[in-house]
């Protein structure tokens, strides 16, 4: 195969490539938002057919020639091709390891199991999940032997999250945070400046939440006519190239800022898929680069922006126009302090930026430990609550506000949880990257983020998967300082706890 | 290819069948419901790519091979197995005659002209759909002359939606109803006796018409576990088996019977779907078997169970408990005469049970003539206009309630619009065939429809594709006679306009 004929190839292989993956995530997105609960049997069927005919094309004879072909050639191509052959043939080099009925297999496995973990947890229920879940980790485990036999598995997972992470980064990160997080926290509980707003213990009607909503994509500056805002259980952003990407949400009616937080965390990733370069968008390029990367959006927008003082001020007059009778009292210095009360809590999604490392924590160890063999799917809740007291000092009285509350481990995403926790360090890096070029706070209170959006669509966004996440972190901060985040927490919450 | 190796390999190519059809169902029930204004290109894409994937697999040697085993075999399998490979074989007869590249212009070309019907009719401007919609007649014509090039292809897409029909037989069918209906509807626009209910005159919020929704698909029984109800501009079902089957409608706030009956003639096809029989219903036999049959079953539910007065009876307490400053003065008798008010109207969705066969014949005269090249997509709208004047007697004001109302023409259904009638015609012999096992308005009347659809079931909707539309229907009701349905319509208006 020429190098000519290997890029014609390219151009139809991406196309049947990107239509696979977006037939595959609107069957998700549909069925995670609207779709009846029977429709499970028949979606695991059909997403088990599209992942086999995604690794019949991935590894068709035509097209490893291809890749290998441009592979072969990469120095003879420009920039952006040659980074499509790079990592083609990284996708390709993991996919050719595993058995394709085992690969199949997975895909089935890890739609029934989405299906049955909505029910546990709906109905409180470990047991029912259970099997499932020691499946998928036998599963997902046996998959990383087969990509790299002789590396330690869980190493292999995190990898797929976060290019280059290994649990030995994980440890040594997450040490540092717990030097700095576990006495500042201490200081705060034992602060007697302790903070309760009543005002936001109400009920607030979910049609005018979903209002909220439109309204916070509106400053987040989220092109209404490239994206949508679902429900669902476990919010989530997805997205089919940048001209359509779905964030989601679920409302409760007596917790106003769940679904806010969620909504500006979600938007956040959905910010870097609308602003993917054109070139790239439905390519093998398209998309953002990693986990870690895309939650260090997400978490920025929800935390640094969102729990700012200045972001209180933006979203203040519509709280209290469309609640009068709830809201009328609540000032921005009131509101400042809801939204950065620090407590230990149950629930990760709705941690505050202090203890949500700590959640983190809990899950990793989990995950390696479950690797390891040591525990099994019958441990699996005791150990989260042990963990919970351990780390965060309190009671699970649950599993359904323990074990079962997040979505990740139910569609297979095992070693995601550390993205969680090396974006939110990368954020405190980027804001003081970002005040070098302007005054983030001044922006934010201008009502205007589009200096903000404008500094990321510039350095990340729209270089998709150009770039590996530990070259485009360097390339915009220079050296991965968790420390710099240790700074940014003791700031913040020296100041609002008077400590 | 041995038998045996040929029903193994159907398995899997039944599979992989449903699988892509699954996909680009979900894929257009998403773009008609929630997706954004602009992954309409997206969607255009892996439409297409889909669609080549599925001409690929028809038409792949070993499915031939596989198709034409089991064809020249029909006599050694069973029943269900020697339908299989007839209309195995009948479609991949049509697939093959067709070039793929054609195909799959042509399924790109429904997805593009149907995002750009619902612009052109939100905004009244036919002359943006206009260049799409003649490049659909002349395509969907050139598609039928791949097909079968010696016959008029016209009658080619009318096989299409109702096997055996033809233009000839439209043509007569038509004279009878307009025999019949032309002078009855005369003397019911010269009765004194006309009725105008103020009632429902008033606005009805839009989020109890979705609760309303819910309960009239309750009373029709149908399974929330398996259906659900969307929104879309033009109301339609879809199904991926019996398992997951979607209605949609579309709620107006000064109109409350407007999402009610389609809720109710939607109801109707989700009812067939539902019910076809568990072995079949992910094969290629599952599925109603044309739109004739499944038109009979909506039309059936929406006009003769749902405008009857026994129906009436059963929604009335719902509606009055509901909105109860709007609807406590309506009694069974003033709600039943006012869904049955018969007038020409501009809109056929909305029309009554009278002047309903008027819409559908302006529209086969309509494609007759643009298949026939005697007109051309720039006379549509004066031609559209003219022959409401003359069926109907009425002036059509814009586009929007004119030549664009309907989706059909945008998505490619080209040849369908006679299914309307010829199911509507059904119906009245269903009636009267269900009588003789038991007392329809009785059963009616008892708020209980299990017999209604217990009869439908056994007869028709667990069949699925199993018998051709016209022998299936001579098994229920004998010979097919229209004038069955002018005496139904002479009987009801003549009592409801004291004729």
């Amino acid at each position: 195969m020429t190098i000519k004929e290997a890029l014609q190839k390219l151009e139809q292989y991406e196309e049947t490539s990107f239509a696979l993956g977006h037939a595959m995530g609107i069957l998700n997105y549909d069925g995670s938002t609207v779709a009846p609960k029977q429709s499970a049997r028949v979606r695991a069927l059909t997403q088990g057919e599209l992942s086999r005919m995604s690794y019949e094309l991935t590894t068709a004879p035509e097209t490893v020639e291809m890749i290998e072909t441009l592979k072969a050639h990469q120095n003879e191509l420009d920039a952006t091709l040659a980074r499509k052959a790079e990592e083609l043939y990284r996708d390709l080099d993991r996919m050719r390891k595993i058995p394709k009925e085992l690969f199949v297999e997975y895909e089935k496995l890890c739609v029934e199991s989405d299906a049955v973990w909505h029910e546990a947890k709906a109905n409180n229920d470990y047991e029912s999940f259970k099997p499932l879940l020691q499946k998928m980790f036998d599963m997902t485990k046996q998959l990383a032997l087969c990509i790299e036999p002789d590396k330690d598995p869980y190493d292999t997972q995190l990898d797929q999250f976060e290019r280059g992470l290994t649990a030995k980064t994980c440890e040594v990160f997450f040490d540092t945070l717990k030097k700095g997080i576990v006495p500042l926290l201490k200081k705060v509980i034992d602060s007697p400046y302790q903070v309760r707003e009543p005002l936001l213990e109400g009920k607030f009607a979910i049609p005018v939440q979903r209002e909220f909503s439109d309204f916070v994509m509106g400053v987040m500056g989220l092109d209404p006519e490239r994206s949508i805002i679902g429900e669902t259980e476990h919010p989530f952003t997805t997205d089919f190239s940048k001209y359509d990407v779905r964030i989601t949400t679920h409302y409760h009616e007596d917790d106003l800022l769940s679904s806010m937080y969620s909504v500006i965390h979600e938007g956040g990733h959905a910010l870097y898929e609308l602003n993917i370069a054109d070139d790239i968008t439905m390519s093998c390029l398209g998309g953002g680069v990693s986990m870690g990367i895309h939650e260090s959006q997400s978490r920025f927008y929800e935390n640094i922006i969102g729990r700012s003082y200045e972001f209180c001020g933006i979203i203040l007059p519509w709280l209290r126009e469309h609640f009068p009778a709830e809201l009328s009292g609540l000032t921005q210095d009131r509101l400042y302090r809801a939204v950065n009360v620090s407590s230990p809590s149950l629930i990760r999604t709705e941690a505050d930026e202090l203890t949500y490392c700590l959640h983190i924590m809990v899950r990793f160890e989990l995950e390696r430990m479950m690797f390891a063999g040591k525990i099994t799917a019958d441990d699996l809740p005791q150990e989260w609550n042990r963990l919970y007291k351990e780390y965060l000092g309190i009671d699970v009285p649950d599993n359904k506000r323990g074990v079962l509350q997040d979505s990740h481990w139910s569609f297979g995403a095992i070693g995601y949880f550390p993205s969680y926790a090396i974006g939110s360090a990368y954020g405190a890096q980027y804001l003081l990257e970002m005040n070098k070029s302007f005054n983030v706070a001044e922006a934010v209170s201008s009502g205007d983020l589009s200096p903000i959006s404008g500094w990321f669509r510039e350095r990340i966004w729209k270089y998709g998967r150009m770039y590996d996440p530990s070259d485009l972190f360097k390339k915009v901060c220079g050296e991965f300082r968790p420390e710099v985040y240790v700074k940014y927490l003791e700031d913040k919450f020296t100041k609002i706890y008077r400590l």
